[in-house]
């Protein structure tokens, strides 16, 4: 029993930015799901360390992140209607956070059909709020 | 000139972990070219918190990463001869550590034919020394 009271008192202290991740998340599929890759594009570091690994390899800021997703996205129907679950939140260090979990697209057949995978986002929190600096898509 | 010199000699304090990190990957790859996913398998940190994305999500500890490996890759054919390369080895904090890379697979058609992907690991330095806490492979 005391275990459990501890872990339930102490966990808020260690780690109370999941909610914002999560916040950060929600806003992300909501910009997508309004054509907005800008702001979608925005919540990844603008530095050119920033690698997004997908079907090839990105770099860059949210500049080259914005374009990787306007080249393959071009459209409201390829696109489609973004989903994300099964979020999963794990602090790494100060600052630092691992996301997990599932996108899916409903689209058309002509916007390229249903698709859905898994990313791993590594998370770092900077002046800006927290900020992906790896992601990881398949 | 003098920014050149001040990453030169800073760098290596910074980071000296990343030659580290290049072995194990190396010593990785040579226990997957014996047939030894028990080795293989030893490099992930022994934790319930341990994830492995691939196909599906795999939680848990080293045994439940070589019950994964070893459901998929049961045979000599079908494990081929594992080649990493392109690692990328990124700080993230104190004993935490991001790598990157890509993974080759090269099998006869009856092992399934040559494979390969994209890895993304993180990396905590542990009493044991490194070990994945992540995996995110496609």
């Amino acid at each position: 029993m005391r275990r459990v009271v501890l872990f339930l008192s102490f966990a808020p202290l260690v780690f109370s930015q999941a909610p914002e991740i999560q916040k950060i998340l929600k806003d992300s599929e909501i910009a997508w799901n309004r054509g907005d890759l800008a702001a979608f594009a925005s919540h990844y570091e603008d530095s050119p360390q920033t690698t997004f690994i997908g079907r090839e390899v990105t770099r860059g800021g949210t500049q080259a992140i914005f374009e990787r997703y306007s080249r393959s996205y071009p459209t409201a129907e390829k696109r489609g209607t973004l989903t994300f679950s099964e979020i999963e939140v794990r602090p790494l260090a100060t600052g630092l956070a691992l996301a997990t979990g599932k996108y899916s697209l409903k689209r058309t057949e002509a916007g390229g059909g249903d698709a859905s995978g898994r990313f791993t986002l590594v998370m770092r929190l900077t002046k800006a709020g927290w900020k992906i600096i790896h992601d990881h898509s398949n």
